[in-house]
């Protein structure tokens, strides 16, 4: 998996192309399964990394970093659903707020995919302290993002 | 995303695997969640495949070669999820087969796993052809699969 790391860059501008004709939508309950399929799976990634920041479960490199390279790559996917017109209506916790405060919702969005993407680097690498200071600065995106634009 | 392609077989061999320890579940319901996700996402890519494929939506290369990358990627996420002990019951349509053929349904997955691979190799190149031949092959292994492990 570590070749993954070569194409942040690449993944990040496509990424940050909100618009990507690619990433469209049948219907706004696609766009909003979509994107709650995306942030489950990242939820789940996140999770087993954390229990090992935690020291609730044992680091092994290849595994940990096999999750951050699938966080990266995940946190490039759901930006498009989210700004679906309609789609703070229905089976959704996604407030408002991203319509109203766009701008401020993709900068969170693109904080994120770069801490990712530096997570996955740093989970290449042997410096634990510095995997573990990475997952920090990582998941404070979650929670500046959740604040604001998801339902409490 | 084209450098994605790169990663093709070092992911396979980790997929493959499926035993990863990176791919752990709290709980059933995370697993049928968790494939549940992968495969509504990989749906979605592959329709927008599809759409192109059928001449309904206008073939860009970028854009296709995007979707093939997101669906090789995903493609090497769900297995260990469908074989955790006690899924095939609750929110499930997964059928108790998957235990009793674990043989057969490890090959279908890595047949597919293989498919996407040379379908984003394929879908890097000019010779749309080939992208829908291989299309084909591809979603071929879906309808392969459903047949056997997923409930009618």
């Amino acid at each position: 998996m570590k070749a993954i790391a070569r194409v942040a860059i690449p993944v990040l501008i496509v990424a940050f192309a909100f618009g990507a004709a690619y990433a469209q939508f049948a219907k706004p309950e696609d766009a909003i399964k979509y994107r709650q399929s995306v942030m489950f799976l990242i939820g789940q990634h996140i999770k087993r990394m954390g229990a090992v920041v935690q020291g609730k479960a044992a680091y092994k490199k290849d595994d940990f970093s096999a999750n951050a390279d699938v966080v990266e790559m995940l946190a490039t996917l759901p930006w498009q659903a989210f700004t679906q017109p309609g789609t703070d209506k229905g089976d959704t916790i996604m407030t408002s707020a991203v319509f109203e405060k766009e701008k401020q919702f993709r900068e969170i969005s693109e904080s994120f995919q770069t801490a990712t993407a530096k997570l996955a680097a740093a989970a290449r690498g042997d410096d634990l302290n510095a995997i573990k200071a990475q997952f920090g600065k990582t998941v404070q995106n979650c929670g500046t993002c959740h604040k604001e634009f998801r339902k409490k």
